[in-house]
């Protein structure tokens, strides 16, 4: 029978009744025949409370044993699941990563899947389990122990699980009911997406849509998983939420697909830098050592020999990146003149695969944002995104432009 | 390096903070040289959470489910206790059940423990790891399935992990600081003995003194374990506690070790029953299959063919046994007159190895009930054992008067 993959996360099996409710949801999906393999992360709350009792314990925790506590979550949830499931008189049993099993890398906290040989699941489906419900976030190490593959991790295991077992697709529930064109709560005028490409959802869900774990998107694109969002708290039809695909199965789609954005954003110069070769590597080099996550850069114009340099950042690694290079100054590895702060900008993006073959848009996203005297302080550009960095005072009025702009609220 | 075994309750890892004393008295026993087994169970009110929600979700659960739920509790208090240790700079890292492994039988819920190969946890003492972390009550089936041990089962991975690793003695901490003459709420004068043998704590055991479970005292007698029970909340010294052990190591001891009760005691009565052969195993199976556990039994002189059967049963019980038995006289199964039920009755016996050799304990005990007007109603006796069952209002005075009058508050 085909195999489908539908992950719960925390808040859709918060409570024994919401487990009833997904339960009742995995039903439906077993009645049209097909063997599924439900992905749960723990009951919502509970990873935060053992994460807690870890960092109380030992503020510098062994990771290994981090992983084995807080993997106990997930193994609650899969017992749960798989009960509820006997009780509607589905076959059903949980599986723990170790038992399927889930290899993973030795990388504790932050562990990578390596392989899950289907074999195990496989012979029970053939023996009329009809669902396997497996704990997400959490495999078993070359060593023998226990491995968590860091948070939002369910949603990589449910993607892996669909590679591994040729699934015909990989829904996901959530609390939301799918990708939107923009968030609601900025531009009432935003729309729920029937499809979006893989690459489109990667730009979207790192601009700060946070829908789905980037990892597992890449995941499911290098595999051609078909991915679905969808609300795990309202009835569902097989056309609910929005499906994450391939660009060729989207026969018609709009040049832009979306707008994003992201509130918490901090600009930095060095003015007057030395303009000489190398002198990119050693910021930069230095910023990340500092575990500063660098977004933008943009360097000036040299005028005699000397340079400004700016980046972008998120507000709460500012502190550290100032620390960083004042320490870079003091050493002699940098010499510039003042460090340039501006806590008060905001990202704005569109994206969309149709700007590959479409020209323009960048032009048209100018002048919107000039219209709406909007000044753009930093630009970037990448084959499927432009992104702008600009007051933070303009974000709402600049996206609600934008999404008005690019008729984003109509369908391709 | 010798090894120690030390087990600790759930009361005594409740909280982080007792989790952190419970370590500094396992980092004594390191510093004293040896390597450490820490069998930890889950903090105290965790289980029963777990079991709560398995019980809501399905009244007549999958066992195989209830073991894979409930068995989490004590793997996050493995994982903290050894973090925990790591902070004190003692290397230790926790195994789970299937780590070690712990195999079982696949009698979930209800396993025991076959074997305990112990090559993987001396591989990692040999590399210098001075405390094994385990979770206790669990283990893993042949199947693959992770099993847990029954209620108590903490004490029974205790016993079985000193026995498989030849340890110089498995120290039990619990919320008692040991084994008493009686109970010290109902005498005074009750006094803590320094050493017990494994019989007479089986017997005191399975009478209702519940510092050990009577499985763990089984297999500590065929391995010969010493067994140490003792307070987690008190500072410690190497005679603290109560040392189960074998008799030939108690040089000398009274003929009575202690007067142990039980409370909640029923005692019924099969009024003129036919007196023929075959009739006491059609009683007592129905009873059985009826899931009543029968204690004493007596069967009074047969007149003209008929006799009296009185038994005794836990008073929560005798609902089950009373519809029992009117079943069996509805089916043909047995003739009887009355069903005579009497609610109040206790338990008080006197137990001690010395009654072996010593002759006129029962008679003793009977002039000493006599003489305090106390009636006796039912008396079975084995041969470290005497046991009565009394009107219940009589039961404390019953039990301070044998134990002045084998002198148990004095040490032999």
């Amino acid at each position: 029978m085909p195999v489908l993959v539908m992950k719960f996360g925390g808040t859709s099996v918060a409570t024994l009744d919401r487990i009833k409710r997904v339960a009742k949801r995995v039903g439906v999906e077993v009645a049209k025949g097909y063997d599924v393999i439900v992905i749960v992360s723990a009951m919502s709350g509970k990873t935060n409370e053992l994460v807690g009792w870890v960092n109380e314990t030992s503020p510098l925790y062994d990771a290994r044993e981090y992983d084995a506590v807080v993997s106990s979550g997930e193994n609650v949830t899969a017992g749960l699941m798989a009960l509820t499931l006997q009780e509607m008189d589905i076959p059903a049993r949980s599986w723990q990563g170790w038992q399927v099993p889930v290899l993973t890398t030795s990388a504790h906290a932050s562990a990578r899947i390596e392989d899950i040989p289907p074999e195990n699941i496989m012979a029970k489906f053939g023996e009329g389990m009809r669902v396997a419900v497996v704990a997400g976030f959490q495999g078993i190490s070359p060593e023998g122990r226990i491995t968590t593959l860091g948070r939002g991790g369910s949603d990589t295991t449910a993607v892996a699980f669909a590679a591994a077992f040729d699934a015909v697709r990989c829904d996901i529930y959530t609390d939301v009911d799918g990708v939107y064109t923009t968030d609601p709560r900025v531009s009432p005028k935003a729309r729920k997406l029937d499809k979006i490409a893989f690459e489109e959802m990667l730009e979207l869900a790192s601009l700060g849509a946070k829908v789905l774990q980037t990892r597992s998107v890449e995941l499911a694109m290098r595999y051609k998983v078909k991915l679905r969002v969808l609300s795990s708290f309202e009835e569902q039809s097989d056309e609910a939420g929005t499906l994450v695909c391939d660009e060729e199965e989207i026969m018609e789609s709009n040049v832009v697909a979306g707008v994003a954005f992201s509130r918490d954003e901090a600009k930095m110069t060095l003015i007057s830098v030395a303009d000489r070769p190398g002198i990119a590597s050693i910021i930069f080099g230095k910023l990340s050592d500092a575990g500063v996550n660098v977004d933008m850069i943009v360097q000036n114009i040299s005028e005699e020999g000397r340079t400004d340099m700016t980046f972008s950042l998120p507000t709460d690694q500012v502190k550290r990146a100032e620390i960083a290079m004042e320490e870079l100054k003091a050493e002699g590895g940098l010499n510039f003149g003042e460090l340039d702060v501006d806590m008060d900008v905001a990202k704005v993006s569109v994206v969309g695969i149709g700007m590959r073959s479409q020209s323009g848009v960048a032009a048209k996203m100018f002048k919107v944002l000039s219209d709406e005297g909007v000044n753009i302080k930093v630009i970037t550009t990448s084959e499927i995104k432009i992104s702008v960095l600009i007051d933070r005072k303009y974000m709402e009025l600049a996206v609600q432009a934008l999404h008005d702009a690019f008729e984003l609220e109509k369908a391709a």
